[in-house]
């Protein structure tokens, strides 16, 4: 097949300043792809901690399995990703390719295994050509650079039509810190997770169990409030690398309130990098906001966004830029939460949609039409029944969907 | 748009015998549609029993809000359907819209309004023309026939492209029954429901409750193992009309050995008309059967098979006759049911494509993907760890869904 187009709600690669400590270097290992890179090393300096975030699949891949035990160590010296076979049930010849990986990149770095992490992302259920990467290993850590993070986003994409990064400056107790993240989509998108492949990178100077709090709830707020398509990815992986060298004084508790920055900080790069995979999802044509609001709790909240969010008959209306409320209404009723159709309301773009359990007095489709007609997509929910609140992300169901997924193997 | 063609699945019209007892007529209200009919007479004896199941979607429709009081006096006389609006999200107007089309058909059959039925299928939240039905109802009383069960069918559809009947023939305690139904699909339609319209009729004399209790095992056996799309209609009513001219003797208990060949009727009838709806599912090209066994549960099981069946990954593999089997694991194990993937096995078509964890070895992909080619795909899931099994029916998600839905407001 040819190549997916660039998505129309693609953005442009940010300017990402070095993170002191943090190396890295691309090659082409031949495994799937021709003429690019699809391995990325990543290099940590000695004194790196570490957290992470993976898929709640029960068929979850080795590398995933791996990077759980490894996690218990808390700290990270490398990070290996590939791109274009997911080393998904894979069996036991996938832990025995994972434990290859991460003997090359141990030796290479001349690492202790404990801190190495793997990623693998793109065909589940093929046997991984491990020796492909580990050839490559030793020559990408001699030459392993701070300034590489775009060649690094770019390494790690399967469906992806643009390379995905962010970066925030913060400072902590006064110290200067930087934060940066680079991911992958673009399809098997669906939240209680982190995203396919993310990760970042920070010189804070921070104990692992502060990193994996902040990380945790960044997640929940970010990545675990968009979909794609409802699919779960066997290999979702979102890490948090810091370095230390910023230099900061020493922090404790993540809730510390010198930590307040950084926690934005992270937040934020979590969630426009999640953002950017929403704007990649496989064939999107338009970005889609779903905000509820009046749920008996926040968890209701969630539910009712994420039924309209993945409702395949709501995101076709969209990609059709039909100003089909009626849909909506529709995904929201078949929801579980507690609900009250005399008191729900939706509005779209602004304009009231229904009112109350019909459709408004004199209303007026034109406005609607013309906001469908657009890129952003706002559909706001009211339940009328509490004060539980929730937002979600997601793109619209288009024809490019079926073009990737009818012949990609993915 | 053009009219979907006619679903490569499609099947012929079966020979429906008469229901003694049972009268239909149609007529066209132009509501939606033009040059063709969309509203439904039903007109049953007197002592004539009835049962139901409904959707249960919290924005469930003005009209199944009324059949769900209906249905508590056990008896019905008729039965109006249109098609092309759903009266639902409509509101008090709604409401009012099913009490005058009750109105109408007991004024146009001499019959008590608790004994009128009414269903309607088609676009949510826009206010019905109540009139233009009401006003077809006294021709079609006049004009009902036993022989209409097609005529009935074609008037009930929506974006179905071939209209769905199906009769058995069975005998209770020697004396002979038949048992007929109908139904319309085609998009949202997830289990846990009936289907979007559907109903029976048999000549049989039994009570309501025992009708009761056979529909709603035989939905259960059905309707409630079908999905096409994963979203749920606000409209979805199933209904069992038992018109007693029969004149078999009284049968007072459901699980009465008499009733076994009837039991059989109506499941067989339930699920001749399901399968015919994931047949004719929005833009399908395949059928698909998932099996699903060795879980801790039938119901753990039929999570897992549903899970499979609503994977839009899946899905999409199969429109593209992609032997893409990892997508298979993806969708088992992003699933909350208990799981062990080393316990883990999946057949396509007959052909083991995944053993206890991981490919079975020397794998060949050839059988696989020509049974993939083919229009009805077998999908069997071993989980390896109890007794529990189910067996789900979808369709595959294609281009042709999406044309429906991303122009056609439904």
């Amino acid at each position: 097949m040819n190549a997916p187009s660039r998505s129309p709600l693609a953005q442009a690669f940010p300017a990402m300043p070095a993170v002191r400590g943090a190396r890295f270097a691309t090659g082409a290992s031949g495994i799937r792809y021709k003429g690019r890179d699809d391995v990325l090393l990543a290099l940590f300096d000695p004194g790196t901690t570490v957290a992470g975030v993976f898929t709640r699949s029960s068929t979850a891949a080795a590398p995933v399995l791996w990077c759980r035990q490894a996690l218990k160590g808390g700290k990270a010296r490398a990070f290996v990703v590939n791109a274009g076979n997911a080393n998904a049930f894979t069996g036991a010849a996938g832990m025995a390719a994972v434990k290859a990986t991460v003997a090359a990149a141990a030796k290479a770095g001349g690492l202790p295994k404990g801190a190495v992490f793997v990623a693998s992302t793109g065909v589940i259920g093929q046997p991984l050509e491990v020796e492909r990467i580990a050839a490559l290993l030793p020559g990408l850590a001699g030459r392993a650079s701070e300034d590489a993070w775009g060649a690094a986003a770019r390494a790690i994409m399967t469906t992806d039509t643009f390379p995905k990064g962010a970066s925030r400056a913060t400072a902590i107790d006064g110290a200067p810190v930087t934060v940066n993240g680079i991911a992958k989509g673009s399809g098997m998108i669906a939240p209680d997770m982190a995203t396919m492949i993310a990760f970042l990178a920070t010189d804070a100077r921070l104990p692992s169990d502060v990193l994996q709090a902040v990380l945790a709830r960044a997640t929940r707020l970010s990545f675990n409030r968009t979909t794609v398509d409802s699919d779960t990815s066997t290999s979702d992986t979102l890490l948090l690398f810091a370095t230390g060298a910023a230099g900061n004084k020493p922090v404790a508790r993540p809730n510390d309130a010198r930590l307040k920055g950084f926690r934005e900080a992270v937040e934020a790069v979590c969630l426009d990098l999640a953002l950017q995979v929403v704007r990649d999802g496989e064939g999107a044509g338009k970005l889609v906001e779903i905000r509820v609001a009046g749920a008996r709790s926040a968890t209701q909240a969630r539910r009712v966004a994420l039924g309209v969010a993945n409702s395949p008959l709501v995101k076709t209306a969209i990609a059709g830029a039909d100003a089909n409320w009626g849909r909506v209404v529709m995904a929201i009723g078949k929801s579980d939460a507690t609900l009250d159709q005399r008191r729900i309301s939706v509005a779209i773009g602004g304009h009231a949609v229904a009112h109350r359990g019909g459709p408004p007095k004199g209303y007026d489709e034109a406005p609607v039409a013309a906001h469908m007609k657009g890129l952003a997509i706002d559909i706001a929910i009211e339940l009328g029944l509490g004060r539980g609140t929730a937002t979600v992300w997601t793109c619209d169901l288009t024809h490019g969907y079926i073009d990737i997924n009818a012949d990609y193997r993915s």
